[in-house]
């Protein structure tokens, strides 16, 4: 390795604002190819077009209640002291239509959700209803006035048809698995998960099973990196950790950006000496979109462009690396997979503690929230570091700390992002 | 089937409150068994045992800036008018140790991150130096005074030796695997995903594939629960739906009790007369944990145990059979996996706009969070009747209404419950 005394001149570098930097992506985020998979296999995947309603929702006029579908004109003289007697002619059990007409006079059985015979306009619980048998017949009697509509669910209540139901870029959890069901929506396209390539530079690096040795760090950025891609949706692919080594880099980034649809780095991008992403990103066949962010940690955060494919280079540091990832990885599978707004949501809260640190540039603080009497909380962590690992665990959130700010106190409102895939909420 | 007119005596069951029907499962919650897997499979598990540090982290000093590794003591005289010049005598770059030492008068250059050589005690920014060749040395300049320690991260900053870094029971996401990839915990002891399967009784469903017919509904609810599985950290297993018949229901949950961990049915307990999951666990060889709870929707809700193994009989109606599983088959799979609180959190919120309706039992009101100005809000689905589906896909919690209550104004505060997995947050 050639040694190099002084230091390079490669301080020169242009920052951009987080905005900026997440704005100069976008025009190079493909979104996904388009598959057709089966419903049940489509949790957590994006849609990828509006669906609307094929037919109204409930589909016939359904009973709310266990009861009898009734005449309601029947009913009018109804009273505590005026009973009427109603012939049961039928059941209708759950999944049946009536299979005799009902009269004036008459009732059938319904089940909870069973087809409202058509001539009748309202069901009657059967808890208020009492009932007599005589000459092999069966009689109910009522003693208040039931009116029309009364426990019957219209059709359409839920949805007419042709309504949009769920529109594209959606994301398909519970209850929109629910409504496709329901619609018989058995196959859905939804955009394919990205594979997001992930390899770590720097010779430092161990892979998990090597023992210690002094100077030396295990690779746990591209396993932080994976849980990452993951909660944002992508599949990660492990390509494990190079040396510092600019063309061994350059070869890793090209057969990745060839076999996968985006790629991570971890390293490579202080303005030291081993600045191999850095270098590589000045290359006359890659497209550097920025090298500077204005933003602790994750400064160094840099995003390129090659043969029309994302390679974001993170810092080394893990706090600056999980930040980065965040802001402007996340985002970008996000929207890959097709989702709406694939930033994550900014909200204000009360900061929690002191925060005292002083900053010339927008920091990005890792937080825990906390909802107390319905005010959000924000627990600044007591160590935040660039290079601190241990606080990325507890944090739900990174409280945005505006550059010159003269310390914020307890009780101040903050601006926070809340970040992906937790377990508290 | 036979025909009953009149309809059944079932309506004297003993309804048990919210927490008295969860605490009535806890017993019986059996907790999967734990398998190793390698640490980049473990995404979303939980952790089956207490892990600590099995060395200090950092594991030796390291360097927190790129610059020069120096003596404090030979700063002592710095001022802008007194400069002292230091000899480069080395350069470690991250991975390596020094290869010379490092004398009074001496520096070596250093990266980020790299090992800072025992004899020195501080690290001098790159940036605050200028430099100078002289007979083929290097020498770098130096104005300021600098303290023992600048920039330099301790032995064990973020974690001492054999301390209780995770604990038994915690989810593995991006800030844990970060973790235990840095400790080199390159397998990990985690609970088995339950098996979760998933069945429908009810003559009037359809599968997904199947056209309409009046009367007939699709099967939507064993989608639905697919994705709350999914969500709890289950493996839904999908069985489809049978007709209205005790004895093949009673097949089907004895295969199912046998094959899989635990298992869920919609459907079948209503108070009329297609009880069959009802009368299911009234049979001799089940133990019936309770077959109604005090609330709306899903009072039906009902659990039971044969062999050992948990049976939630959940309500047909698509609201009440999302309510039911939130409440109590999720965290009951959560507890399965080792999730530490495997119940949902339940916090303080501000009611966005006034609830009318009153109840004589406690009301899981679907609704959606916002926060504003640092307030949680909870604003209530316009329609919210327990056979009602379309409002689930937009609800990320449950408000809590309390029986008799005469309304609630918007702008005062209730009780609610954060549903899992949604995209907001």
């Amino acid at each position: 390795m050639e040694k190099n005394l002084t230091g390079p001149s490669k301080f020169n570098r242009t920052a951009v604002s987080v905005s900026e930097a997440q704005a100069l992506i976008v025009p190079y985020i493909n979104k996904s190819l388009i598959e057709t998979i089966p419903l049940i296999e489509a949790h957590g995947r994006t849609l990828a077009e509006d669906v609307t309603s094929p037919h109204p929702y409930p589909f016939f006029r359904r009973s709310v209640m266990d009861g009898f579908a009734i005449h309601s004109d029947d009913t009018l003289s109804c009273s505590k002291d005026e009973s009427v007697w109603l012939e049961v002619v039928d059941e209708i059990p759950c999944g049946f239509t009536s299979s005799v007409p009902v009269g004036r006079g008459q009732a059938a059985r319904i089940m909870t959700g069973a087809h409202v015979p058509d001539e009748t306009d309202a069901v009657v619980m059967l808890e208020m209803t009492e009932n007599k048998i005589e000459d092999g017949r069966t009689y109910i009697r009522l003693q208040q006035v039931v009116t029309s509509g009364t426990n019957v669910t219209p059709i359409g209540f839920e949805l007419d048809e042709g309504e949009l139901i769920l529109q594209g870029g959606r994301q398909i959890l519970a209850g929109e698995m629910s409504v496709l069901a329901t619609f018989g929506i058995h196959h859905v396209n939804v955009y394919r998960r990205p594979t997001v390539a992930i390899f770590a530079t720097g010779t430092e690096l161990l892979e998990l099973e090597d023992p210690l040795q002094p100077g030396k760090i295990r690779n746990s950025n591209s396993y932080m990196l994976a849980s990452q891609v993951r909660e944002a949706g992508g599949e990660p692919i492990m390509l494990g950790s190079i040396m510092d080594d600019l063309a061994l880099a350059r070869l890793k980034v090209e057969e990745a950006l060839e076999k996968y649809d985006l790629v991570v780095t971890s390293g490579g991008v202080s303005v030291g000496d081993y600045d191999i992403m850095g270098d590589l990103v000045r290359q006359d066949d890659v497209t550097m979109l920025f090298n500077k962010v204005s933003m602790r940690p994750g400064s160094v955060t840099t995003a390129a462009v090659k043969g029309g494919k994302l390679l974001f280079a993170l810092s080394g540091n893990p706090g600056a690396c999980f930040v980065g990832f965040e802001l402007f990885v996340g985002p970008a599978i996000r929207k890959m997979m097709g989702v709406n707004n694939p930033y994550l949501p900014e909200w204000t809260a009360v900061l929690g503690t002191d925060y005292n640190r002083r900053n010339s540039f927008t920091r990005f603080v890792r937080a825990r929230l906390d909802i107390r009497e319905g005010m959000l909380y924000a627990l600044p962590a007591n160590i935040d570091e660039s290079g601190v690992m241990v606080t990325i665990k507890d944090s739900d959130c990174l409280i945005v700390i505006p550059p010159e700010t003269e310390g914020i106190k307890a009780g101040e409102q903050v601006k926070i992002i809340k970040l992906q895939g937790n377990r508290m909420w």
